[in-house]
């Protein structure tokens, strides 16, 4: 395809000049580019796919960036990344030092907010649009959102919030009837309720399209839509409710044709306050594969566009940990797995399967997750929560409360923890140890391959008596870490052990380390690995192990502020440690995008960083004597 | 008054052998014993006066421990108390080592989950009545959550989650038409739309109670409140949201006739699936003073009964903060007060009262005001958050993502940091220096006293980039803090310059250390006192002043995990410091109800501590030489 109609949009401004012809040319085409880039880059396609005539016509009606686009998490702005001067690059779309995958203001003016975590975008919308409340500024604010968001409790706060303002903010809820797992829960019933009645544009007069393209014929055409919507609530009665709320309710509305999304957004910004726009889609519309199977494309790797097929992928922790979970509920009756709409990501698919009653998928709604899950544990039931680090950061407070002070015992299962790669700023998870470190009594283990993962979760499940999260990062286990011997749950060791110099770490930098010190060996510079399985509490052991120690140089995967090297120096200050301490860690920062790999060499952490670094300290010595 | 009734009343069983006119001056006792205690240990008065008969009812109805009733929050657990066992003890409420002010499962059996934060009771709720679904248990679960919580968002993904279960959850929504401050928001206006509609039980015949009277009229009067219920529904057949949701919705109910509550938890334990109970209560009901002004008399300290008045209080942190806002915003139009439901708490009704279109409060929304402020931000306004530490805790997600990542400008001013005294585990600001930490790009300031607060306040309006939180203790300033003489916004100091002794400190604990210098002096033992005031990042200079000495001991008012006395004690260490370094702080756990001097001096942070924390360490070289 030769992407004439879109390869000439440089500005949204561009989109306003095409006829309606020309614009479903226009989708036509993006739904094509956006397949293409994603076999190639992976990324997140049926989301993206299902969002193609909607972003359309957004950029057709409001004037971005003065009117401001706000997209819930991210998974379905790829269209309008396209219409906003970004379809020259978009072929490094999720690569180092390319377009993003989410929304990023320091990538485009077009790009709002910040955008990764879920239903962030009605609450910002809203500051947003009070502040343009304040400033007398004409401007609109279009949040857009998905059903699936629509089952955390954020948006509920927005909408109770802004329900009563007058603030000129428009929500289009996107609703294609599933978010990354099939929806779950209340709502999803609820909407359908609503989308079962009468189609809003079936009564429409095909007249008001074609008024729309006379000049003058926008207001004209507004007009008969609000007088058709009064008509229409007063024949349906029955209120939403979101109208209960103070929210003007619009819809439902076919997603996919423009003219109509055209229509209503004319009419939406007509409305003096709050708006709630309701357009059904098909995710992954346009690419069978992803119709069919729309989670499984929600996000994905590179794929074989005919077959549909991802290149597959070695056994990952997730793998291991699904499966290891499933094991031990074969046995254990009071075993129940709880995850917040991330039950494929988490590798819970088996378990839900195997055992559907003892499964519970809540939504995307990770603060409540915790304090159900605690709940379980309090009537007897052994609660696991799987769930993303990044994610993790939303229950704070649930865990401080709802499980430290309760004295529950709970697992969180926490994957994707450290660098997670192309998703970037928002999906590293390099938060969870600091902030789970402040928490009483949790127990955190950090396995650096599959057989300590097992020895975490069965010691989790059956000896330790509290709170105790198992982290472990995306991806696989590396060969080299079979060349360690485990002696406690504590820790494990590999390299000479008289040696000056030490290494510690935990984790996936477990390797890294293992050939590093096999590295400096054949340069004739003995090290020794501590590898970390249990970061909290840091056991005494450890302590006396590297204090006679002269350089003691710890890699962490992860935030120094709060971070485990940090404590482990407190503590070595305090015990008397009087050798050279170096700390390498993410510092105080935000990482972008690319590969895992990449990543561990820009920030100091891989094998060859960990060689530097000791030679740097010998040639140090050497120069001194 | 003699509590005849009540001072029998030994375990809930004790409650079902009374008829209706016991029970009626059962409650009339409760209410006397309330309102006493109170005046004289301070409390939740008004939201506990609002439920007495609801408590008395549930009491009658359902088999505590065996069904679980949970409190939300816990601001209405006083008459559950009362009635569990804990009479005999109730004067010692909320004082050290007495009853807890909320529910608290090690100081009874009948106190299900810890409570103090908003919105948990539902989730938790959830989590046990599925714990029983799976054990084949027949008990009840009763989550008891007032309509103020319900401007939360956690409520609502536990709806969602629950709606669809068949789980027996009875919730009871207390609905007293406001919650701490006068309930805000759309959801408000829904509820009173519900109210509106003809009283529940203004169809009731009277024959039901009476019924009930009888042995097995129980069981008939539930099975005519069913038929009952099934007739109005289909009269007045506009459902509500709840129903949207899955739940049987019934009511309102009139929440002081215990007769009628009791057949209306009869009717709910018949139905097969979560249930919504409405009731509508009086706050501050059987108190004059309180049912006029239920917002001062939510939680109060000490007054006299007879005039209602608090014995009033020296001028505070919040005061001299909200003052401090008050003359910025009158010529700055930038500056936005943002609260959740804490209007009152965090000093900022003068600014509410001023700068009405400036001023929003969001509700108990945290995770929302968070986000909506950094919204503001971005479309140039200056928004400042005001909210308690400990409520802090719930936006740890949305202060990383939705403000540092996203660059923008948000002043947190975080009250009540440190030991609060009486509403003990679940109130005192001991986390927020720690997860903070771990937040990129935030400046905290620790200021010891009003002069620092207010240069720090308008240091972080004027001066600073990106996002900053100013904290402070609840209460006032001590005097001694007039000594310390400022040199920089970093720090200030105090004593001798060239003492080998530092005390490193910050915030509330400079005024402990000021007077422990003192008397060092006397005995003729030099030390010197570095008070910090900007705590994160810390200053190289502070590093620099610290180096030279010989013995450096950190007070922290705050966990030591993950606090400021780690990370400093890690950077010495670092840098080459080879002096001893000794930490006292709160060490993994939680702290307990007391006043925050009894507090300070149990956990060593008061000034007695301090000073023989530094003779024992002189004594022990003495005794070394």
């Amino acid at each position: 395809m030769d992407y004439k109609i879109l390869s000439e949009i440089k500005i949204p401004e561009d989109v306003k000049s095409l006829d309606f012809d020309q614009l479903d040319a226009l989708a036509e085409e993006v739904r094509h580019k956006l397949i293409d880039t994603v076999s190639r880059n992976g990324g997140h396609l049926a989301s993206n796919l299902g969002a193609v005539e909607l972003t359309v016509a957004m950029h057709r009606v409001f004037d971005s960036p003065k009117d401001q686009i706000v997209f819930d998490v991210g998974h379905q702005c790829y269209t309008h990344k396209l219409l906003t001067g970004r379809y020259d690059r978009f072929d490094t779309l999720r690569t180092k030092g390319g377009i993003s995958g989410f929304c990023r203001p320091n990538e485009s003016e077009h790009d709002i907010f910040y955008s990764g975590h879920s239903g962030v975008s009605v609450s910002a919308g809203l500051g947003l649009a009070m502040a343009n409340t304040l400033k007398h500024s004409d401007h609109y604010v279009v949040s857009v959102i998905g059903d699936g968001s629509f089952t955390g409790g954020m948006v509920y706060e927005a909408l109770n919030n802004g329900g009563r303002s007058k603030a000129k903010l428009i929500i289009v809820l996107n609703d294609n009837k599933m978010s990354i797992s099939e929806n779950v829960g209340a709502l999803a019933k609820y909407l359908a309720v609503i989308r079962s009645k009468p189609e809003y544009y079936s009564f429409k007069a095909h007249t008001e399209s074609a008024l729309n393209r006379f000049p003058g014929g926008d207001k004209l055409a507004s007009t008969l839509f609000k007088l058709k919507t009064e008509l229409k609530n007063k024949l349906y009665s029955s209120s939403t409710f979101f109208e209960d709320l103070g929210f003007r309710y619009m819809g439902p509305i076919d997603g996919h044709n423009i003219a109509h999304l055209c229509d209503a957004f004319e009419a939406a910004k007509t409305v003096n306050g709050p708006v709630l726009l309701h357009v059904i889609t098909v995710k992954g519309k346009g690419y069978d594969y992803a119709e069919k199977n729309p989670s499984v494309y929600h996000g994905i790797s590179k794929f074989d566009i005919d077959t549909g097929e991802a290149i597959s992928n070695s056994v990952s922790f997730s793998d291991m940990f699904g499966e290891c979970l499933c094991e031990h509920a074969a046995f254990d009756e009071s075993i129940c797995a709880v995850t917040a709409a991330m039950g494929l990501g988490t590798g819970l698919k088996h378990f839900s399967e195997l055992f559907p009653r003892r499964f519970f998928d809540v939504g995307i709604a990770e603060e409540h997750a915790v304090t159900f899950a605690s709940g379980l544990a309090r009537n007897g039931m052994k609660p696991i929560y799987a769930v993303y680090s990044t994610f993790l950061q939303r229950c704070y407070d649930q865990i401080v409360h709802d499980v430290s002070l309760q004295k529950q015992k709970l697992i969180f299962a926490i994957d994707r923890a450290g660098f997670v790669g192309e998703d970037g700023e928002t999906h590293h998870g390099l938060f969870d140890v600091a902030f789970l470190g402040t928490v009483p009594d949790i127990k955190i283990y950090s396995p650096c391959c599959f057989r300590s993962l097992k020895a975490d979760l069965n010691t989790a499940l059956y000896s330790d008596e509290y709170a105790v999260a198992v982290r472990y990062p995306r991806g696989g286990q590396k060969d080299n870490v079979a060349k360690l011997r485990y002696h406690v749950i504590e820790y494990a060791r590999y390299g000479d052990e008289e040696a000056e110099t030490l290494f510690v770490t935990y984790g996936r930098l477990t390797s890294e380390a293992i050939d590093a010190v096999d590295e400096l060996a054949e340069k004739g510079i003995p090290a020794q690995l501590l590898s970390l399985n249990q970061i909290k509490p840091l056991s005494q052991e450890i302590t006396d192990i590297i204090l006679p120690r002269k350089n003691v140089l710890f890699f962490e995967e992860g935030q120094r502020s709060g971070g485990i090297a940090e404590r482990l120096g407190c503590r070595l200050l305090e015990a008397g440690f009087s050798g050279r301490y170096i700390i390498t860690a993410v510092e105080d920062r935000f990482v972008e995008q690319a590969g895992v790999q990449d990543l561990l060499t820009s920030y100091g952490l891989d094998k060859s960083s960990m060689v530097k670094k000791v030679t740097e300290i010998c040639d140090d010595r050497k120069n001194k004597t």
